[in-house]
């Protein structure tokens, strides 16, 4: 493909113009000249801008089938009442189309790839895979009763995962581990699946000082360690580590992900929604963390926007703070592009430059939304919807355009998730 | 026109079924068989959901000039190094123009009517009449110099303007008064105002304790009166008012707001991204005040994305409140409708119901950020984006159809605003 006469977003967030080429799954030039011998389709840039796509850091792609299935309940009513009754009669059938719309929903709002923390992980990979997005998916671990680590059926099922499925799909979906959190497991279950990642060289996804509860509860079961601490000890830090969350994180605890290289993915919808509070965001850049951005599940957001999470890290940094100065645009889009693609360690994503992926989100500006533009990135984080996506691009294959799925079956797809999900109802 | 099969939202919040006829201006029946006669355009409602459209209560149309043109600065700082100076040099077409392309946005993000405080009425009303939508539009009054209130030009513009323009356009635009705010004038000036608005029935819209600075200030300023204490000692709440911000409003202000029936109009992403604060909406609504949603100006939002200020409602209310139970999806929809219509005196808008205007949206549920279906009210509250609006109708008469705009020259409209601010910026 080549974009000719094109605006794009750089790798240091200024607008460039001129022609960009991608070949297979890859950008192969970029220059104020037209290159030689291009023979694929080309896209005329008037209007449009080309921005790097967006990187997901922390969702559960199946928990589609719950958007909208508890409003206005406390956490513990929400999970214990709705959630969890719910995923207690989930299937792989279920599963497999929930994330397939997941995916849908994904390209729609210009997002190639997520880390994808559940279960069922054979059925997620076979979506993620069909869909020609990408994904890092781990199948979470919890240990409530002391099991034997390498007796759990859970560790069974991750470890035939990782071994199956890394790096298939060309490297599109990788495996991750992920110990669910501090409060759902005990200390040698965090040692071993530490250990089990170091050896597979694997990224660590956990929940991290999500709720005040969890927070105060963690130090109150070790000896007034914070899950940070706590997970430090553990070794969890000792390999690359995503963090979700990280509401109630203390400056002790930013010091030790600075220190260990830990991503910090912030969800402020979902942080919101559930009152759980708002992540110092700012604090977490001024320390050079690397912070990414995540959607959590629709079942508590209730959807996949990118923009709007874009919109609501910011404006939640600047309420928690009351100051209407922190997080600058710069700094939101580039959680939402290089800074999730790193907490994936996807090195060569999220930037529009020769040699990355092709992974690339084209927007028109000839919105009145984005209208008149002083500043493309301004406009971007705090004005671009949905509506202004023409095409979603992972490696170089259109996943969709102009409102239509090049990949899947929306149609059906819809209307399977809504039979699996009036059967999971009729059974509970 | 009719639409068929046509599962609504009625004004009880409730999804019903059936069929719903316009015409001319009005919806003129309702019920589960096709009614006689229809001669007009049909509808089929497979997959589709009729909703009231929305009223924004409180904006600043001609701002879209200035979107995105300040990020990050304090408020002071924008308002005098960039706000203040760049509406020094607008001009009548700059304003024509920025309006029109506020109308364009509007229709695309759902909303029909706008509380529209700003000056160069007459622009602003052309616009408006011209794109087929609505407005109570307010001359706002300033008076920081103790000028005599009938000497002053901003009041001849004001009374020339209510005269000439009230119920234009067969009632679509209306003229409400306004007094900027207690920081920008005096009591005699507020006083002659409420006076003036009493004796021509209008509206008056008033900026109240948006910011710390200004609630506190106001009681230095009028020996400890807020400033809801101190409208109400000028007059202001003897006529219909509408209260804008109301972030930093006590509880005896929030008798005061109840016993004058005053609407209280909350702009969560405004309050949010300057740091102002979060209004206490849930306190409001416990009162059984009339609750509206604005987005106040672009230049401070920035957009017109009702759906997200829904949301943002929810979510700022969650957090405020630290408790996710708070407001319900029930009340933050009736605030983007019926507390609107009702904000802006439009007592037959704001439901679907026979003998109201046809102020409707079309809302498409077959898109994989709607899917499944377990409420279509939280759906449409928490995952609903304008992707999803199929038309928008004012008075019977389709302003947007699938992207394409009936009544307005987008691509004409967003050169002219383009043009218009590179011809201030030069000039600055």
């Amino acid at each position: 493909m080549l974009f000719r006469n094109i605006s794009y977003i750089d790798e240091n967030c200024q607008v460039k113009t001129g022609f960009v080429e991608t070949s297979e799954a890859k950008i192969t030039y970029i220059g104020s000249e037209a290159p030689e011998g291009n023979t694929g389709r080309v896209i005329d840039g008037k209007g449009k801008l080309l921005i790097p796509a967006f990187y997901n850091a922390h969702g559960h792609s199946p928990m589609s089938l719950m958007r909208g299935y508890g409003e206005n309940m406390t956490l513990s009513d929400w999970l214990n009442k709705k959630i969890f009754p719910f995923e207690d009669k989930l299937t792989k059938n279920a599963v497999y189309w929930a994330t397939l719309l997941s995916m849908g929903e994904s390209a729609k709002f210009g997002i190639v790839s997520t880390s994808d923390m559940y279960y069922f992980t054979e059925d997620m990979v076979r979506a993620v895979t069909e869909s020609g997005l990408k994904a890092n998916i781990s199948r979470s671990i919890v240990n409530f009763t002391g099991d034997s680590f390498n007796k759990m059926e859970s560790v069974t099922e991750m470890k035939s995962a990782v071994e199956r499925f890394r790096k298939t799909a060309k490297g599109r979906v990788l495996m991750d581990a992920s110990i669910h959190g501090e409060y759902t497991s005990d200390e040698a279950t965090v040692r071993e699946l530490s250990q089990y990642a170091k050896e597979h060289n694997l990224i660590m996804h956990i929940h991290l000082s999500e709720t005040k509860d969890e927070h105060e509860g963690c130090k109150e079961r070790h000896n007034g360690l914070t899950p940070a601490a706590y997970f430090n000890k553990c070794g969890a830090f000792d390999i690359p580590a995503l963090a979700a969350h990280c509401v109630w994180v203390t400056e002790e605890d930013i010091d030790i992900l600075a220190e260990k290289n830990v991503t910090v993915c912030t969800n402020p919808v979902s942080n919101m929604k559930l009152a759980s509070g708002i992540c110092p965001t700012h604090d977490i850049l001024k320390r050079g963390i690397n912070l990414a951005i995540g959607t959590d599940s629709v079942a508590s957001n209730n959807n996949l926007n990118f923009f709007e999470e874009m919109k609501m890290l910011g404006l939640s940094a600047k309420i928690k703070y009351m100051d209407p100065t922190v997080l600058t645009p710069e700094e939101i889009f580039r959680a939402a592009t290089l800074g999730g693609a790193k907490a994936q360690g996807r090195d060569d994503c999220g930037a529009v430059k020769v040699g990355n992926k092709a992974d690339l989100v084209l927007i028109n500006l000839e919105a009145p939304n984005m209208a008149p533009v002083h500043n493309a990135v301004n406009n971007l984080v705090y004005a671009a919807t949905s509506n202004e996506i023409v095409m979603t691009i992972s490696d170089g294959k259109i996943i969709y355009e102009k409102g239509e799925y090049k990949t899947i079956d929306m149609e059906k797809t819809i209307f399977e998730v809504k039979k699996a999900k009036d059967k999971i109802l009729k059974s509970i």
